[in-house]
């Protein structure tokens, strides 16, 4: 019952497809799939260009976002920031180019990766409303242009329209679109929770947001500092794979191979390079690095697992930092109280360094109020963007809830507690196009739970202190009840007047709690690798 | 402090990249993260595009897979088929080329969707060990030849070498490729459980498993009936877009917009045609397609929704079936009990209808068996194709989860309970471009579990039933504990002989426990909407 016509058919039918139209058609791998989400995707992806372009200009960011009532479910957003803008010869594809930017091919810690996002809306825009987006660009020089810029998603190329040059406009770029199939709230997942948790995590970034209502909620910068500018990474030899040597020594203009390596990798000295010729001597490395084999390039790789090197560099990861994590958490949560821990870099999968900070608050607007009471939540970073959905797969989930609370005497379930995570790295190993969360390594995981114990740590000492505390003050004011009445009587007894009895009771009691409230107060200790081991209990994921 | 350069450098740096070099960059949004996980991603990929040929060409399908080690985390991977095979002017583009195929654009319910899949497992293949992989195509025509194939990421084109016609090959493609990275284990998430569950779903193939260390594991066919083979499905006016609508008017050759609407979408009947033209006076729907506006567009999907429609057409749904589904239960996993639910078509997003089939199974081989006694598991499926990973952002998960367990008497914290759920559509939303989760769309979740506790009661009444057996029958034991003493005693009282007492005790006694099993048999009934209400307890997602 074999039909004579497949193969003919399998050929009439086979067609190509450009990345555009496969985003088209699978937008909610984007980001855009429910309306709520996908609101906050398009203010997420817009947002998250501004903060990479004035980083990467030196400039303190200040953004506005603004949304307006368009019809059902249709909204108009529009983000301005003062940053350097984008130049007329690339704004089209900047910004409906799928796979197009500044981003992917360069080893710099940005939000942006991919030269996805920016199209996406676009993408996002036209196939829900028709309609290109327009933007407003305002370069350094002082030119300035306006345009509409949409998508031909057949050929994956923009279309650009209405270019009108201007004056007088200040710096900086300004994107007004319209998107269908969207929602407003204020839930946990909103555009208002997603802008409160950028600022959070960006403490230099100045964020205004007037909602549809008009009302306007203002982050303001915490510090003055400008982040450092990242810098280009070279890679680790251990971060190296047997096709990324090969293609890089493919496309090396060096005259020999030993040249190639010591200038194009990290930790490369001349040292080194005589290692490995004496580990490799059946290997010429004076010869082109064109000429470089596969077989070669495998033994080269293998080779680098056997000798030592320096840990990655690290100058080019900016984390957050301490003093701004704790000044912005001040800021936004106000919480009675938070330890915040910024670890050493570390390295994943062998050359890929990456720095974890964590930090803990409590009381306050820390936590997630409920109906009653409340409930403790995850405030999820990478390379300072906040991560609200697909919280399920990610490292950072994985971390924290594998984390044996009880031992802290914390109750993740009823505590008004924050855990805030934010992973620093060049590459972010994220799950999805959609970065939303971050891939399970198993390096990353036990980093995080490293950080996230030791403030926990903090956390367990000052709940312990405060009970203890209310437990003191309990017990004094329960003996305090009996000193007017013991009073009196050892003032009948002794003839003594009761008021100086009384007055002097109560300060040995007083003496007494005060000197007891300060016996715990021994330092909280780093956690080590072994504690992760004797304190964690790693979960099979269910399925 | 603003760098002069910016604009240059941003014009500069600003490259675009193809979706192979992306992927190759991202490979674990492809499904190759982890080592074991990487391995079943290539044995997912091609077993799939498999029973896909097999279905389409009607073929009873037999599959075999080889792994061999080649090395340190280094196996070969041989995939034979029965299939069509792949004629040679397509054979590049199908196995290397990402974003090619017969499916992508194609209305028709098949496993795989987006001519991604196979192009990756070479991509994965080179990138790991340089080497291109080795198709055997032999055609139903009796023609057959062989090749190698690599990839160009740069312009993501296929590079195919050493072409050799064959004679006297069986029809069927067989696939060779080396791949490293990876890891075989026996796992929950191993190769052979994803085989094991590609059985389960699939009972009308054979596969054949050769694990490298050359145990062979054969999953007969449970059923010897082709499955129809899926035909393309028009798509229903309530699943249009303004876009996609607009999009198909300006490509059809219809004269006029009212019968490019009837001919081309579901249950559009000239009725339906004269409704419009009432709802939308203004509208000129004699004109032709191409000169559709979007405006227009516009208001005849917001039409559409005003209108009441005939449910989508469900025909081209092919679900595995109830018959089949305990057939290959029983085969794989022969259990004490199971129920199998197969519940009718259901719609999402107002026009994509999809089936769901649950099933749960309990004793024999279901659950997970633990070092000490047992737990229950989900088995997921998406048009029949197991999905082993990322079990936290699916609806099947999500939906599983969130029942009441309690309610059904059901532990699936330690019982040996398999809780099975397979769906079927033309458009599955998955979660990620590896399609390891479903989108957690609300009918979907809501559906997947009416049809789970609806199997659920079925269990229920199962263990309640096996536990009053067991009540009675200790109850039994113990009465009959005393009918020897009391037969003599009985017989001494009244004089007869004690063997005719005993044997009159124990009957009066045995009538009495059959009677009382029987009691508790009335039918489980079929779960509601209104259901859902009262059992369910929709847990907020933590974060």
């Amino acid at each position: 019952m074999i039909s004579m016509d497949s193969s003919e058919n399998i050929v009439k039918e086979f067609k190509e497809h450009s990345i555009s139209e496969f985003f088209k058609k699978n937008r909610q791998m984007l980001g855009y799939s429910s309306m709520i989400k996908s609101l906050v995707t398009v203010v997420h992806e817009y947002v998250t260009n501004s903060l990479d372009a004035c980083e990467d200009a030196e400039i303190l960011p200040n953004i506005s976002v603004k949304l307006n009532r368009a019809g059902d479910n249709k909204y108009i957003v529009i983000i301005s920031d003062n940053g350097p803008g984008i130049p007329k010869q690339i704004i089209g594809k900047a910004l409906a180019m799928i796979l197009a930017g500044t981003k992917f091919h360069r080893n710099v810690q940005q939000r942006g990766q991919q030269g996805i996002g920016a199209a996406g809306c676009t993408l996002f825009a036209q196939t829900t409303t028709g309609k290109p987006i327009r933007a407003i660009s305002g370069l350094e020089n002082g030119r300035a242009f306006s345009c509409s810029i949409g998508i031909d998603t057949m050929h994956n190329k923009p279309i650009i329209n209405d270019i009108i040059d201007l004056k007088d406009i200040p710096r900086g770029l300004t994107i007004e679109g319209e998107f269908a199939m969207v929602k407003y709230d204020t839930s946990d997942h909103s555009v208002l929770e997603y802008l409160k948790r950028t600022a959070l995590s960006n403490p230099h970034a100045q964020i205004v947001f007037i909602d549809p209502d008009g009302k306007e909620f203002s982050f303001l910068r915490s510090v003055d500092k400008i982040p450092e500018k990242p810098k280009a990474a070279k890679l680790h030899p251990l971060g190296l794979s047997v096709n990324d040597l090969l293609e890089e020594a493919h496309s090396s203009k060096e005259d020999m191979i030993s040249t190639f390596l010591s200038n194009n990798f990290s930790r490369f000295s001349q040292g080194k390079v005589n290692e490995l010729k004496e580990l490799l001597p059946n290997i010429n490395i004076s010869k082109k690095p064109k000429e470089l084999q596969w077989n070669e390039s495998e033994m080269i790789v293998d080779a680098f697992k056997k000798m030592k090197w320096i840990s990655p560099e690290t100058a080019h990861i900016i984390p957050i930092g301490h003093a701004q994590i704790e000044l912005t958490l001040k800021n936004i949560l106000n919480p009675e109280f938070m330890h915040v821990i910024e670890r050493k870099p570390k390295v994943f999968k062998g050359g890929f360094p990456f720095i974890v900070e964590a930090a803990i608050a409590y009381g306050g607007n820390a936590g997630k109020q409920l109906e009653e009471g409340y409930t403790g939540n995850i405030l999820r970073f990478a390379n300072r963007v906040p991560l609200l959905f697909d919280s399920g797969n990610c490292a950072i989930t994985e971390a924290v809830r594998s984390i044996q609370w009880k031992r802290y005497n914390i109750d993740m379930d009823v505590q008004p507690v924050s855990v805030f995570v934010n992973i620093s790295s060049v590459h972010i190993p994220y799950s999805g196009v959609g970065k939303e969360s971050v891939s399970q390594e198993e390096e990353i995981i036990e980093e995080i739970k490293l950080a996230v114990m030791d403030a926990a740590r903090g956390l367990q000492h000052f709940i312990h202190n405060k009970e203890k505390l209310s437990m003191y003050a309990n017990k004094y004011k329960t003996i305090m009840r009996y000193t007017g009445q013991l009073s009196k009587d050892l003032a009948s007894l002794t003839g003594k007047k009761p008021d100086e009895i009384r007055s002097t009771l109560e300060k040995i009691v007083a003496k007494h709690y005060s000197l007891e409230s300060n016996v715990n107060d021994n330092k909280t200790q780093n956690a080590t690798e072994e504690d992760i081991e004797r304190e964690t209990d790693f979960k099979e994921s269910a399925d």
